[in-house]
Order: structure tokens, then C-alpha cells, then sequence
């Protein structure tokens, strides 16, 4: 670690090891300007907007409200004027951009603090503005054929590098099940692989395809322990290109096709379709193009499977991630799910909620990033650590909280009746300890 | 058996021991007429806009079509020419008036026969008329707070003694659970309230609500195994007569309360809130008054639980079904039942569909039903138990072809983590064997 990076990541650690974020000098930069009154009331304005959540706003010159240090879940210090109007202006964008600057600082555990702030929003019916003007501001970025592509590219190709540093060694980036708590992510990832495979009710010589294959981890499982060969599609040619070496190396090739394509472009029909992760990305507005994509690939007692982040009801995705970490992201509500499957003659068979896993999962993928942050740093400076830190804990936050949820909805064509006669065969003596 | 009762019977039975409708003297009463030429092109054309099921229709000279009487899997016999006419216009409605007035008999398996035509109706995108005719013609009756006790008096008042003769011991008169396809009934309704008990996460000393609770089998049950405390309302003064008779008996009365009431009347706080069989009855308008009966009755950390037949996509219920058996009924596709959840603040769990068991409890029903069916005949005379047996035989058919669908909804408060981690704890070693 040199000088440098040394500043940049001196924080104190918060008591369960997280670090809070970086202060890069705001203090220091505003310390001189006097905090005048009526600035003092619109932090106290904030607090009570949020519903008052047990956290301690400080101002740039030491001024605090909202709680003695020792009571407060977390202290967030604010370190110059314009970030505190910018924040009381459109704190649900604005708080993200300014801690990336540095502007704001939150010590504690950060993913503690964005819980108990969702938490009080919730309760509160916190909304700075309404849903309609939101809609407009924030309309989540096009997902036409061209530009989900560049969506993708932003996110998924950063580099593999830069993922081997924090995921588990099979490279999921979806959330884990823990069949049970104690479970480390390495086996949570296996363990989520062998529920969506007993899901789809997968059997040797099966066809399945993959729409969104991320790094090809499920469809190199699917066909090593089940027996299937599977045709799956991605659109981020990094993942691509490394889930073909992977399966290169790992002698399934032959009974793995990955295609560097979009759902749109699948061709063929198929005993199962399986989609984990990749709905969050496809945008409400393309649902209609996706339903008729699983209408045509699908045999007529084929099974469906689609794992997807979502809601408990219909809202935006929070501006600042939509920004800069998911362009076109949407996680739809299970009512909006299901305009999938009722219009198009599928039959829901299942629908589990595994919201806490991915708590639990990006736990596990925050407490990993920290233990490489200085190679981050390295890679990519300290605006990108921020960044993806901010994303990591509040991602850890909403799913806590139930502001996110994760639906696996498991599916079958109307009056198919070649299903699971009930769902014991999900939970044989636990395979995964 | 008297010589009466021997004619009306007297129908050949099917391979598989279900006897067919009985005919009341249709044919000798229109032996006579000739059939003329369009009315033989009328037959084939209901057959063809049927979609063509591998079914023979015969008329009343004897003239048939459809396939030879070996080949096809039953026989209809219209008996004169009204009842084709009748037929042609309103299939939907009249099929089961005059199956029940005898002037429409169906040999062989009536269960099979009604599937078969199902199946082909969805797959040839039958509609007689358009859905918005038929919302119009036949909108399901009001179910308002008096509206409703009328509504379910002719269903659920028809008398005790009858539901006795076919029901299993405890009188669950709605899907059963077979944990183990070989379960007989008894075993599958003591399996379907373990199943909504665990689902409910109960545990000893919580407070239960039920809304709708039938014969009342459910609350002794809960009370009895799982050390609970049950408030249970039933607008069906019979019903209610024979819960609280019977929970005095088996020495329950006092953790098990019956209230000859409304959903709408349920007042108080609970841990649990179950509803097994009523959301059917409550009709789509209602919706939004059930969620806030439930907003209001759950406790901050309390558990959901509804069970409903349903749809996989919204539409009316049967006409003849809605007349005749189930005033006011109306199942609701599961993004109708969504409407419950996601604008009051509650989310969603877990989702399984038991389509295929309600059709198994259905055929032990019908199986029973025809061991009583003399006593039937004794109590109400041959209307009653040809619309009776069609009721029992179209229910099992709408299940198997998956026209109806039975969803158990569990939810609970947005942001509630007291929920359980997987829901292995739904299949502990198999303890209803």
C-alpha cells in the first residue's frame, strides 16, 4: 500500500469490520464556512422527511442532529453547502453522488444505516416527489436491441478481473440460496444452481436454453451434473468469451453452446427455458417481446424457470443506481411478472421469495470486495471503490429491508400436467453441507 | 332401491365405475321428430367450434358424428331439438341445464368427456361470445355484506346431513394435500391443514384468525395440534352450528372461537391470518375491503395465508356453475389475488399451485358421491343429483385441464423478517403416512 492509497483509505472500521466510506477532504475544504441557521433546519428537515430514522446528520462545521454518537446506528457528515442543498433537493439521487465524491461520509456500518433509512422511509411513506414526476426524471434508459448492449457493456465488462476479485469461484453473480445459514458462498452458489436444476425439473437428455448466462456458471452446472445440453445467451462479450474458455478447460464444450446474443435472437424449441438475473435488465416495456421469445422456445410440457429481483409493488429502481451501476434496470413487482405469464397461456406452478439470501449474499460479496479494495484502488481509483461500495451496501440494505425483493417463479404451459406432483423433491437430505 | 328410484339410475357405468347421467325419457319423448339436414350441420358445426374433441354426438333419431362410438371417449345424445338449438346458442349455460333436466346424456366417463372438451376449447380459443358480452350477461351476482349470507345460503345450507355423505370425517370441503399420491382422503385433508398450518408458521400460544372457516375443521385442527388460539367466522348459520357443536364436543370450545359473521366483521389483532376456500366467494369487487381487514388484523410480524381456487389468467367463472352451484363466485387469476397484496403494504412469500390435487380430492368426492347417491336421491330427487354429479364431475375436469387452479398465497408485512429461511420445514419425513 503506498502514501497515497493510504489516505484515501484511512476510515476508521465499523465494530462488525465493514469500513466506512472515504472522506476525501470536505472538511477540510468547507471547516472555515460558518453553518448558518436556517441550514441547520433543513438538516433537521431532512432527518424528519426521512422519518427520523436513528442516525446523526453532522454538518461541515461539527453541528450534529438526530442523536448522541453513542445511540445513533450510524453518523453521516455532510461537508459542505451545496451537498446539503443538493441532498434536501434529491437526496434519493443525490446521496449516492455525493458520497462517491467524497462529500458526504458515513461512518458505521454503511449497509446498516441505508437499512434503517429504508426502514423509515417505509414507514413514514417517504417520497420526495411523486411517482409520476419520478417517472419522468428517471425513466429507466431504453432497452432496444442496440442499446442493451451498451447497458450491459457498462456494467459486465469491466473486466473479469475485476469480479474474480469478490465472487465465488464459479463466478455467480446472482443471488445465492443457503439451503442452510451456515453455508459459505461457494457452497450457496452450488446449492442455488441444484434448486433452479430441480426446479426446471431437469433430466439427462433435456434441451435447455438460457437467456442472460452471466459468466456461463449455471449452464456449465446444468450440463456436468444434470445430464442436459444447454444453448445459452449473453450479450456482455467479456462473459461470454470467458464462460467459452471455461468450459473449454472443463471439457464441456460439447454439451454447452454459449452464444453471444440477446433473448430476442434465441432460435429453437427447448424441454426447459431458465433465466436467472437477466428480467432485472430486459425493462418493463420489453415483457411482451420476452413472453413471446418463451412462447415459441419452449415444447408444449417444457418447464420454465425465471429468478429475477423484484418488488412487493410497483416503483422505480433508485435513480442513483440506475445511474451508475444498472442503466435500464427494472425490477419489476410480481403482478408485473405475471403480465410474462397469464397473457400468454403459462400456468405459475411456484413463486419463492429468497429476499434475505441476497442480503446474505451480497454480505458475503461486500466482506470479499473490502479484502481486495486495495486492488480496486489500484485497478480503478477511489471514486470506483465508493462507488461500488455504496452499491454493494445499499443493494445489502434494500433486500434487508424489503425494498427489493428476489422472485423464482417456476412455470408450465396452461393444462400441462407433467409437473411435480408437490415440492418435496426440492428438499432431499441436504447434498450441499 | 324401489322401482322408482331403479329407472332413474339405471345408466350404464363407465369403465372406470362412474356411472353416467341419468336420462330422463329425453329420446322416447322426441323418437318421432326426424332430424333435418341443418340440424345435423348445426351438431357439427358446435363440435368443430369446440375445437373438434374426440367426443360423439348423437341425436335424437340416432344420427351421429364425431368419430366412431370404440374410438371416441364418450357419448353425448341430445334428445330433441330444442335442446340443440339451446346448445348451439349458449353451450356455456345450457350444456348443464339440460344435462340436469335429462335432455342431455353423456355416456362414459363424464369427468373425462367434460376434460377432453376443455382441452380442445383452449386450444381452439373457443369463445361463444366475447368476454365482454359475457361480463355483461353474466356478471357474478353482488356479493354485499347481506348479498353474500343469501348467496352462500344456497350453497352451504343445503343441510349437514348431505355434505356427510361424501365428505371425509372432519368435513373439509376444499382441496386436500396429498403429500404421497396414495394418501386416501381422510389422510390428504389432515395433510392440507398440517401443510397451511407450518406455511402459517405457527406456534403455541399465537392467536389465529380465520375467515371463512366452513365446517370449521381447520380451527379444531390448529388448536388441537399446533397449541393455538382461534377466532373463526362463517357467515353460514348451519356451518357455524355444527363447528361449535362439535368443537364443544371434542372439548375445544375454549381456545376455538366460532362467530357467525362476515369477513368484514373480524375485529382484533393477530399472529396468524388464515383463509382456506373463501377468497372464491368473495368476488374481485371486494378485494380491496378484505386487504384492509387484513392490514388491520395482522400484527406487525404476523403471517398470511390464502388458499383459493383460481385462474392462469382472469376470466368469468362458468355461467352454469355461477347459477346453479356458486352464486356470486368468481376465481381469481393470481395477478387479480395480487391486488390484495402489493397496494396494501404486504409481500409475498410463497406461491403453490395444487391444481392437480384439487382434482384428485374432486374424483374421491365423486367416488363417494356415487356410493350415496340413493340417499341424494331420497333427499332432494334426480334434478339435484344429475346437477350435483355434473358439478363434481366439471369441477374435476376444470382442474385437470388446468381451466382452474388452486393457489396458497403466504405473505407477510413489507420489510418482516421474521420469516422462515427455506421452506424445507414444509416437508419434514412424511408424518400424514
Amino acid at each position: 500500500m503506498n502514501g497515497d492509497k493510504e489516505k484515501l483509505l484511512s476510515v476508521p472500521a465499523s465494530p462488525n469490520g465493514h469500513r466506512a466510506i472515504e472522506h476525501a477532504g470536505a472538511s477540510a475544504a468547507s471547516a472555515s464556512k460558518t453553518v448558518l441557521a436556517y441550514e441547520r433546519r433543513i438538516a433537521r428537515l431532512i432527518l424528519d422527511a426521512l422519518g427520523a430514522p436513528p442516525v446523526r446528520l453532522v454538518l461541515w462545521d461539527g453541528w450534529a442532529t438526530g442523536g448522541e454518537p453513542g445511540d445513533a446506528i450510524a453518523t453521516a457528515t455532510i461537508g459542505d453547502r451545496w451537498a446539503l442543498y443538493k441532498l434536501a433537493l434529491n437526496p434519493e439521487l443525490q446521496f449516492g453522488e455525493l458520497v462517491t465524491q467524497g462529500r458526504v461520509r458515513v461512518d458505521g456500518d454503511l449497509a446498516r444505516f441505508l437499512e434503517t433509512v429504508n426502514r423509515a422511509k417505509a414507514e413514514a411513506g417517504f417520497q420526495y416527489l411523486p411517482q409520476k414526476v419520478l417517472g419522468w426524471l428517471y425513466r429507466p434508459r431504453s432497452n432496444a436491441l442496440g442499446k442493451s448492449r451498451q447497458n450491459i457493456y457498462q456494467h459486465y465488462d469491466i473486466g473479469n478481473e475485476f469480479y474474480e476479485l469478490w465472487l465465488d469461484r464459479e463466478m455467480v453473480y446472482t443471488c445465492a440460496y443457503f439451503s442452510s445459514p451456515e453455508l459459505d458462498l461457494e457452497r450457496a452458489q452450488l446449492a442455488k444452481m441444484d434448486h433452479v436444476c430441480r426446479k426446471a425439473s431437469l433430466k439427462p437428455g433435456d434441451t435447455v436454453v438460457e437467456a442472460g448466462c452471466g459468466w456461463g456458471a449455471l449452464a456449465r452446472h446444468m450440463a456436468r451434473y444434470y445430464g442436459v445440453r444447454v444453448k445459452a445467451y449473453n450479450i456482455s462479450h467479456e462473459q461470454v468469451q470467458y464462460a467459452r474458455e471455461r468450459a473449454r478447460r472443463e471439457g464441456l464444450d460439447n454439451r454447452v453452446e454459449y452464444v453471444e446474443g440477446d433473448y430476442r435472437e434465441i432460435r429453437g424449441r427447448f424441454d426447459a427455458f431458465v433465466s436467472v438475473g437477466m428480467l432485472e435488465h430486459v425493462g418493463f416495456e420489453n415483457f411482451p417481446k420476452l413472453a413471446s421469445v418463451i412462447q415459441r422456445s419452449l415444447k408444449p410440457n417444457g418447464r420454465g424457470l425465471i429468478h429475477s429481483i423484484g418488488r412487493d409493488k410497483p416503483a422505480l429502481m433508485n435513480p442513483w443506481i440506475e445511474r451508475r451501476i444498472f442503466p435500464g434496470a427494472y425490477p419489476p413487482s410480481l403482478s408485473e411478472m405475471l403480465t410474462l405469464f397469464e397473457p400468454s397461456g403459462f400456468s405459475v406452478l411456484d413463486v419463492e421469495n429468497l429476499r434475505l439470501h441476497y442480503a446474505k449474499t451480497l454480505r458475503h460479496w461486500l466482506q470479499r470486495y473490502e479484502n481486495a479494495v486495495d486492488q480496486v484502488n489500484e485497478m480503478f481509483g477511489g471514486e470506483f471503490v465508493r462507488t461500488w461500495r455504496l452499491y454493494l451496501a445499499g443493494s445489502i440494505a434494500a433486500f434487508a429491508s424489503g425494498d427489493l425483493q428476489l422472485f423464482q417463479v417456476t412455470f408450465a404451459r396452461h393444462g400441462c400436467n407433467q409437473v411435480p406432483w408437490t415440492r418435496q423433491y426440492l428438499y432431499p437430505e441436504r447434498t450441499t453441507d
